[in-house]
């Protein structure tokens, strides 16, 4: 593993997403969330797929979307997430490539399929997920290259990846090795549902392991067990050096021990799916920091980066994020 | 099998897409011919998909596509298409069935996998398609059931389905089995290079066999073998009872032995990937003859489709035909 310069590395659960569109009937009839991200099982994932419209397949996986975006900033990148050697495994592994980041696990060969998320799209835009997460539980330390993760500016892990069961180690893993190697740990908070399930370990590794940290309004809220978000801006300042809350069509507020920034949101011509939104927000924002842009700037390109995947279906994007983010003067 | 009464039976090679974006440039070093589809290997499919940019997986198929666009208006069809017992043929055979479409074609277990299509799409929306035809070559006349045929009020064949060796004869079947019932017979010519490959075929179809003819400017001209729109107009005009002829942003013209109508083409808010715009002409076209309106109505109806699924990635559509249409005063 040559020790090449990278700007991110994202480590995360590489999963396929299937992509339909459904009613708010349609959510109350199958109990699901809207909004939210539940896991089920493969018997469940194959019930409801019957039960869903016509899909679109795409790569997906919240820290995979994360380097695509970055990637399409022009930025360089490498993941790490654990699919089967099956064909949606090879499409994900495809397309991960094609995007021009770096992705060398190993797929399993036996257990598990590849990981897929079906994601419903309801009329105002909102997602919702149901995640049967496949080879996914696959994904352990040894899967952690210690010289790409010391190669990287940062080392970007989502919060999905407590789920699994051994991924959590490949997490710490990771964190130790890049702060050792004097390199930026950042963490997204990835769903409410999944801080309710983490939250003292989120907290522990918040105030001793993560320099930037992402997370909704719902998931800071659901993180310090508040329903305010001053008070859990209030909270966080205090505990990692930088984080940067999403509040959706309010923009995002960046926050570190002596500076508030607050971020207007980009234009929109039109939405039409919000899933990525804060993937892709992570990806301006991480790569504006490893261009040495002030946080202000940095927010501005995950506001830019979410605009673009929110206009279509599918949460990777389909402009080129440099060209629109030199368009607007940003780059 | 039910003999329900139906508006559409579509028989076509049953094909999952890989749609990726592509610059000229990439069409010119790996030698494919803009606009066309061409037919490929496994190992070409394996080795132009390795250098792919990254990729949305749909189901496709020309008469899939039609399916799926009648439904869509609200009309009743069914598919047969062959389809291989895999993951893909999974993906295909939900999508279907999930659009409202009854597609009970047994699929293969053996031999060789679902077939896909990869679409390149430039950045003027054109699509160019490399097709990898994997289990349609199946296709057979015992997959066609006569009742079903003798159901639709409509059989509607893709040409493309001359390319698998054992589907022509599906499709003589079907076409005849249409006739015997005092049904219609429609043929989409599919695509110019298709049409050289099987034009005497094709004209001795159409001079006896099909009630309504779909074709774009370059395939009525290439099955007439003439440069001039207008003389394959006058050609086509004593030859079948009705030819629906597609002219991209022009519109189209339908023509019978006494009648021509001129048919604009309507309104788009952004262009974006053209895949399926003769598909869901089509698909317009025929609902709105099994609905009894006359053809320039028919024709605007496939307008109207044509302009949906081209303002997006993907040839199926994304919002109900049938509200386009009531918004439009068309239904």
């Amino acid at each position: 593993m040559a020790a090449q310069s990278l700007d991110v590395v994202g480590i995360g659960n590489a999963i396929v997403d299937v992509i339909a569109q459904a009613d708010d009937g349609f959510l109350r009839r199958q109990g699901l969330s809207k909004g939210s991200m539940q896991l089920i099982d493969a018997r469940r994932a194959e019930a409801l797929y019957a039960e869903m419209g016509p899909g679109i397949e795409m790569s997906g996986g919240s820290a995979g979307n994360t380097m695509a975006g970055i990637a399409s900033l022009g930025g360089t990148g490498a993941y790490i997430g654990k699919v089967k050697d099956d064909e949606l495994g090879r499409v994900f592994r495809h397309d991960m490539r094609a995007t021009g980041v770096r992705f060398d696990t190993a797929p399993s060969r036996d257990g598990a399929p590849t990981a897929r998320c079906l994601i419903l799209v309801t009329p105002d835009a909102q997602r919702t997920m149901s995640t049967f997460l496949g080879a996914c539980v696959e994904l352990g330390p040894e899967d952690v290259p210690g010289a790409l993760v010391a190669a990287a500016q940062v080392t970007y892990l989502e919060g999905y990846l407590f789920d699994p069961p051994r991924a959590k180690a490949a997490f710490r893993q990771a964190a130790e090795l890049a702060h050792a190697a004097g390199r930026k740990v950042s963490l997204t908070l990835s769903d409410a549902f999944c801080v309710e399930r983490y939250r003292p370990e989120f907290r522990q590794l918040i105030e001793g392991h993560v320099d930037i940290l992402f997370a909704n309004e719902a998931e800071i809220c659901a993180l310090y067990e508040t329903k305010s978000f001053d008070d859990a801006l209030a909270a966080v300042r205090g505990h990692c050096k930088i984080a940067a809350l999403t509040r959706s069509e309010k923009g995002s507020v960046v926050v570190t021990a002596g500076e508030t920034h607050v971020v207007p949101p980009a234009g929109i011509d039109r939405l039409v799916d919000t899933t990525g939104a804060g993937d892709l927000y992570a990806s301006g924002f991480l790569f504006g920091l490893t261009r040495g842009r002030d946080l202000a700037a940095c927010g501005r390109l995950g506001s830019l980066a979410a605009a673009e995947v929110i206009g279509h279906y599918g949460a990777r994007p389909e402009t080129s994020l440099k060209e629109l983010a030199e368009a607007e003067g940003l780059l």
